[in-house]
């Protein structure tokens, strides 16, 4: 078995083989790149290795000559007293993966030979630092020595010279340096510093394969379900000095503009310094162009590999270069990170330019990347102080006076911006809500209720910022000190959860033509439906215009809630006879009417799935300590319940109350009605009942609904479910029988299927949870796909074994995650629904699912294992 | 193909060919009891009737031939103008059945044959009875015309002769009644009242078969799942009559007793009478032995009848009888209800003598009908005046002071038998209902805290009880206008929901031989554990008293309720610093180990499953309005959640405060080896981690649980965990991973699949849905098969798909309902645990279960069809 490949020796095992790093050192070597020299030691030998608990027999002959090989290309000698060649040794497994050995630079040192390229440099400087750097790696990978010992040997001697940086240090110091270091290093381990070259590296190859099975390594492993067999490769490369003089230099270079994506040079160049140096910032470097004028051969060779780069991976490239007396070394190529607007840019030229197909620039954006651009941000370029923390709950950031409650917001909000501060808000806040440019709570999580009314109404929310602490009374906050009173202008970006106290300028929102183009392209590649959740004539307006394909979940319980109405609600709910509550409802239904007719008519030509009243009665009245009157009083006590998530709501309404169900729906009936009437097209309206768990219920409430249509003769609409009790999952034959459609509530059936109550969990428990590991992400954020996902697909086969043709989707918050809707895709779901500013991510990302489901089936892989890998 | 069998003639088609009626009578005749003469028209022919829309050819021809054989058998002729014979024709299915035509007597009777039979038996009142009840029958049953009709005819003679009873109208009132119902018939259906027997026989048949197809049969059929094909047959039955004259006379009697099981002479008799006359009450009936004297014969016959019946049927028999000039005539023979004791002590001397094998027995005990052995009842003797009605929630009764507060119970408890009255009881409340006879609430359902904590305890418990109004400041309550005052003697029955002012004798609970005798044979037969629920010392001796084989869930929170306790537990949670509630974790531990080692001593030699803290911990603390003290207030209020029933509890609470639960496990480990050192032999003490949702949260709660079980050296133990939510059972094989048991925890699983919160929706929604049919029981009293046993049933294939010797059980209230213990044996589950007062309940259903099992494994059939025919 052979061990050993040469950077420029095709070897056809890849990855697999080579490690991540050293396929890749080996791809750019053997397309003509000017990479350094080198050799990868495979896989197959580090498992040798584990396998047999020592080098395998071979191996050192192998790397004898790769070293004989190597010399022969550099025209250096391992071990030359002058002039030697100096490696690098690193770690390189097949997935990247954190927790192994790193680097050893400079091997090949030993005293003698430091003196000697001191000598042949004429920088001994230079010679000595390379070597303390060498002896102290050294003794840290190969030989487990405690990095403080060096650590502290070097701060001493930093503080004897009275300097601060390293960098200040001059040759004999660094030469003191080294020395210590070599006593240290014999005095931990009571022999010899090796002074062989050969020595140096074979053991360094084997810290290598140690370093597989640390612990941190094997932890990260089990984490990441990466098997504990595949062992890693280690890489020998021939050294390179961006830092030995003026013919020397380093840089970092895009291939294009990573903020906008714009073709071009973009890069940033040292002169005389090491990578290091431009990372921490000591000295300013000069932009990629001025490099032209000292180095206008390694200038234009770089140039050049950029551009065949791009061509080679066919994506923007991320590079680092070093220039050693001056010749052009590429040390590392990546795909660039890029904001959204440049990713979206460089998809749309790279298809322009011929360079991928329309599939890959789909498949090329990340969703979440393009959340920033659907919502006004904070100018990049502003100087900001962030004065406290919170849960990026919204995204989008927004300025205005800062107001403490919902009435005040609501009036005033019509004039001016203000920002809406709360403890959190209840269903009592909404009008206050819906005329705030965003929201701040103190308490509450992810999923809290200013959350989920935040992102539906698409305005940023920041919350549980704990950091604030409220005066309701006075009208006024503190924040770390500072007071912030009813007025005052703040500051807040739902993006990542900061609040700044007074304005900031923003930059808007920008569905620009690059973003119509992918979203154009993406729509013909998904399978998957798109629709978005919205309650009103504007949502449904915004729906469209994000290219929602019709409205997947319009809740009737916030026409409820509005000012002018919930007098005329709580009379009904207040009503001990049926006749009393029928009085009310009747009052109600023109007025649901109206509401439906504006939405029917904003949706022409696409579904609406209307929910019947969902939430339990009693948030529709006021609180028990906000009212003295006694009959009122009596019914909140009546109506009170220990676990509303699990009480008297839903269909459960529809069966204890059938006349509230029956003016919904006859509102429904009667606005398709007007609106045909009206337009001359039928809307395409369809009736959906919450919270069903027995067949039975559903089967009532279709006959009652069926009853209102007759008695409207309005012909025929289809009537489906919510499945979002585990019971309806398992049920879901028996229930399919009385159902047209199927939409998982995932919201719900989360909190059930897991038995937790997202208000308290968030911010409490849950928060630790994911903290702590416990779980790997917010199951409300993400669907999980483990539980609740096993739940949907045992609920979409029963209930397809019944009824074919069922029509399923999904209308919890997760309709808008793109992993949920890769997972909505792959079971089978004929559409998402979601709140109308993330429409555009859902299409991409169904896009995505049906273009990675179609590589997969290309490649003959089943879901399950094309889920392995991505999950890789 | 032939469609009538006399009744003598053996058929082998059995009751899928004769109906059950028909097949029965067919019995009685060929083992040679004195039964009518007859024949039965076939379920052949009815589904013949429905195939082709009328009577099958060659029917009548079939009919009139067993007219002959009857009339030849019976000495009269049909339409004879003298003494015709008479039939009846009753419709019989194979599956008992409302909503079917019932009976249509005195067929045969005509103008011309009412006026023989007048003269013939010179009995005209008895002959235009007869008259009149046919043309009513006929005409409303054949013809469908409105009953009222001829209600109101009788109604209005009644009047006119100024008598209140039909019995009081004399020959002439009758026959003038039969001309009138004629009249109506004429009338109504525009001909003659048929003349012709023969035809009436006819007509009356099709009207048998049309009945099969009523909408309320229909109705019916779908809901018992009854296939509409089945067709009924019809069974035309010679007339006899106990009412016409003193050589006549009518009765019912038991074979045995009853009340008590014991053998003898059981019955009542009345001379001159038909069967109706002993039901109604009019006359009071004599003892069946004073009918030997009238009827020697007769009562020879009857005695050596309900010897050979119940030799035949193996069982108790219930007889109704006539004797029709001096002979005896059996009109039907069925299996005899029973008190509980009678059922025991028939079942037990039936071995004894031969008749039954000792599987049979325990197969024939009605498992609810023993719970009222288990517990003091009102002595059945005793005058009652029942002042209110609530819900049945624990058995039993109990007489005692009433007393309205948890303290003064806790108090005066100890010396005086008292009932506890509260609105609804609450963890607070224990160390009262501790010291209580019994407890009386005003709200809640079945499984409220008070009706849970009562049936665990073994004390009466009327929950719900609306009628009653609490004002608990002035310590008394009213009662439909009636004063309770604080030490008035009340009576509850809580196996039927009666509360009694006043005392009331009440008999005590017997486990009587019979009782002991059934369920060791019981335990012969079973395959499935019977472990019970139980906190203390205490219940787990009544556990062992009651035959468990464990303790299946030991709570620990109730040890956290103690008077003495509950300021250490309470400064536990107000800590704010792990230290310093660490410092009263380490005052509780001692406390802890002592409880523990109390119930490992009781449990010798039997496994004892603890569980670790489960309620949330708020629920330790007082209610925020009862304390001004600042920082409880804000703990309090931190600690507040809107679903605590999905909050932080179970194993939530360990991951959060580990220390909790670290010293939990340690003071199960120390109390462990203390009582191993005092006894000599180790208790089989198992942990369990309660509301596992996570395989990741077991897996850190066995390694806190190891941790702590290494330190102390106490070597191993049992590691499991309820599952009890839709995740534990969707992901059981990865929770598996770290569990040795599984314990279903049916109460929360049931909430959660369902979304429902049985405190909030008992009294609520779920009574409703049950009142109105939506479901078909309580699912927090009879599990959920169809919904949570099917997650139960995933849970366990999955659980054991990666763990084949996992052990697993249920300990949820459903643990000691039989049909749920069926279930639990048929899924394969290797325990039930439940409280400690069901046990032998749950013994006697497992036996039952794997008899049954047996049975249906004998017979071929698989576990879904048992089940099926089980439903019917």
């Amino acid at each position: 078995m052979r061990y050993v490949w040469d950077f420029d020796q095709p070897s056809e095992g890849g990855k697999a083989l080579l490690g991540g790093k050293g396929a890749g050192l080996a791809e750019m070597t053997q397309i003509g790149m000017p990479v350094c020299g080198g050799f990868t030691v495979s896989t197959d030998a580090c498992r040798a290795y584990m396998r047999e608990g020592k080098v395998p027999t071979g191996l050192d002959k192998e790397v004898d000559e790769a070293i004989v090989r190597l010399e022969k290309k550099s025209g250096k000698k391992f071990g030359d007293l002058k002039d030697p060649l100096l490696v690098s040794v690193r770690s390189g497994a097949a997935v990247s993966m954190p927790g192994m050995m790193d680097t050893i630079l400079n091997l090949g040192l030993n005293d003698a030979a430091a003196a000697g390229l001191a000598e042949t440099t004429g920088n001994s400087r230079f010679a000595y630092d390379c070597y303390r750097r060498l002896v102290q790696m050294y003794g840290e990978v190969v030989d487990g020595i405690e990095p403080n010992l060096f650590e502290d040997a070097l701060t001493g001697m930093k503080k004897k010279r009275g300097v601060k940086n390293d960098a200040e240090l001059n040759a004999n110091d660094l030469k003191e340096l080294a020395d210590t270091f070599i006593a240290i290093y014999e005095k931990e381990r009571g022999r010899k510093f090796p002074q062989d070259p050969r020595e140096q590296l074979m053991h360094s190859v084997e810290a290598v394969f140690d370093s597989w099975e640390t612990p941190r390594a094997r932890v990260y492993r089990d984490h990441a379900g990466i098997p504990h067999d595949l062992g890693t490769a280690v890489n020998v490369c021939q050294m390179v000095f961006g830092n030995r003089g003026d013919n020397c230099g380093t840089g970092v270079c895009f291939t294009r503009n990573p903020s906008t994506g714009e073709q071009g040079l973009y890069g940033e160049f040292l002169l005389n310094a090491q990578g290091e140096d431009v990372v921490a910032g000591i000295r300013t470097p000069q932009p990629l162009e001025q490099m032209e004028k000292p180095f206008p051969q390694a200038f234009k060779e770089l140039v050049e590999s950029m551009k065949t780069l791009e061509q080679y991976y066919h994506d923007m490239q991320d590079m680092e270069f070093t220039v050693d007396e001056g010749k052009l070394y590429l040390l590392q190529t990546r795909s660039a990170k890029r904001t959204g607007s440049a990713a979206l840019r460089a998809a749309v030229s790279m298809v322009e330019e011929g360079l991928i197909d329309k599939e890959e620039a789909v498949k090329r954006i990340n969703p979440d990347q393009l959340n920033q651009l659907l919502h006004p941000m904070i100018d990049p370029k502003a100087k900001i102080e962030v004065a406290a923390k919170g849960l990026n709950a919204s995204p989008g950031a927004a300025s205005g006076k800062a107001i403490f409650d919902a009435d005040t917001a609501a009036e005033l909000g019509k004039t001016e911006d203000i920002i809406l501060i709360r403890p959190e808000t209840t269903p009592d806040d909404i009008h206050g809500m819906l005329e705030s440019k965003g929201v701040l709570t103190t308490r509450g999580g992810m999923t809290s209720h200013a959350s989920v009314v935040a992102r539906g109404l698409g305005i940023p929310c920041v919350a549980g910022c704990e950091a604030l602490v409220l005066d309701l009374d006075a009208k006024k906050a503190s924040l770390n000190g500072k007071t912030i009173s009813e007025g005052e202008i703040i500051t807040i970006d739902g993006g990542n959860g900061s609040v700044i106290i007074g304005a900031v300028p923003l930059v808007p929102p920008s569905i620009n033509d690059d973003f119509r183009v992918i979203l154009e392209w993406a729509d013909s590649f998904r399978r998957l439906g798109v629709r978005a959740n919205g309650d009103t004539p504007d949502d449904a307006a915004k729906a469209r215009e994000f290219g929602a394909e019709g409205i997947g979940l319009c809740r009737t319980e916030h026409m409820f809630m509005a000012v002018e109405r919930l007098p005329v609600v709580q009379k009904m709910i207040l009503a001990t006879t049926t006749v009393d509550r029928q009085k009310e409802l009747d009052k109600l239904l023109p007025m649901q009417q109206s509401d439906f007719e504006g939405i029917f008519e904003a949706m022409e030509g696409l579904p609406i799935v209307v929910r019947l009243l969902d939430p339990p009665l009693h948030e529709f009245l006021p609180k028990l300590e906000e009212t003295d009157d006694p009959v009122i009083r009596e019914r909140i006590i009546a109506l009170h319940e220990f676990n509303p998530m699990l009480g008297t709501r839903g269909s459960r309404l529809g069966i204890l109350y059938p006349e509230i169900y029956e003016m919904q729906v006859r509102a429904i009936v009667r606005a398709s009605k007007a609106v045909e009437k009206r337009t001359g097209k039928r809307p395409e309206a369809e009736i959906m009942h919450p919270l069903i768990g027995f067949a039975e219920e559903l089967k009532r409430m279709r006959e009652l609904t069926e009853k209102v249509i007759a008695e409207e003769e309005a012909g025929e609409f289809p009537i489906g479910t919510m499945i979002e009790l585990p019971r309806a999952c398992v049920c879901a034959d028996e229930i399919a029988e009385y159902a047209d459609f199927f939409s998982f509530g995932t919201n719900d059936l989360t909190q059930t299927t897991m038995g937790i109550s997202r208000d308290d969990a968030e911010g409490k428990f849950l928060t630790k949870y994911i903290e702590d590991g416990v779980i790997a992400q917010n199951p409300f954020a993400s669907l999980d796909q483990d539980g609740v996902g096993d739940l949907m697909k045992l609920g979409l086969e029963r209930g397809r074994s019944v009824k074919e043709n069922l029509t399923t989707g999904i209308c919890g918050e997760h309709g808008g995650d793109p992993v949920s809707v890769t997972f909505c895709h792959n079971i089978g779901l004929d559409y998402v629904s979601c709140s109308p500013f993330r429409v555009p991510l859902a299409r991409l990302a169904a896009a995505q699912a049906a273009l990675n489901e179609a590589a997969n089936t290309a490649a003959g892989l089943s879901l399950r294992e094309a889920q392995a890998m991505t999950h890789e």
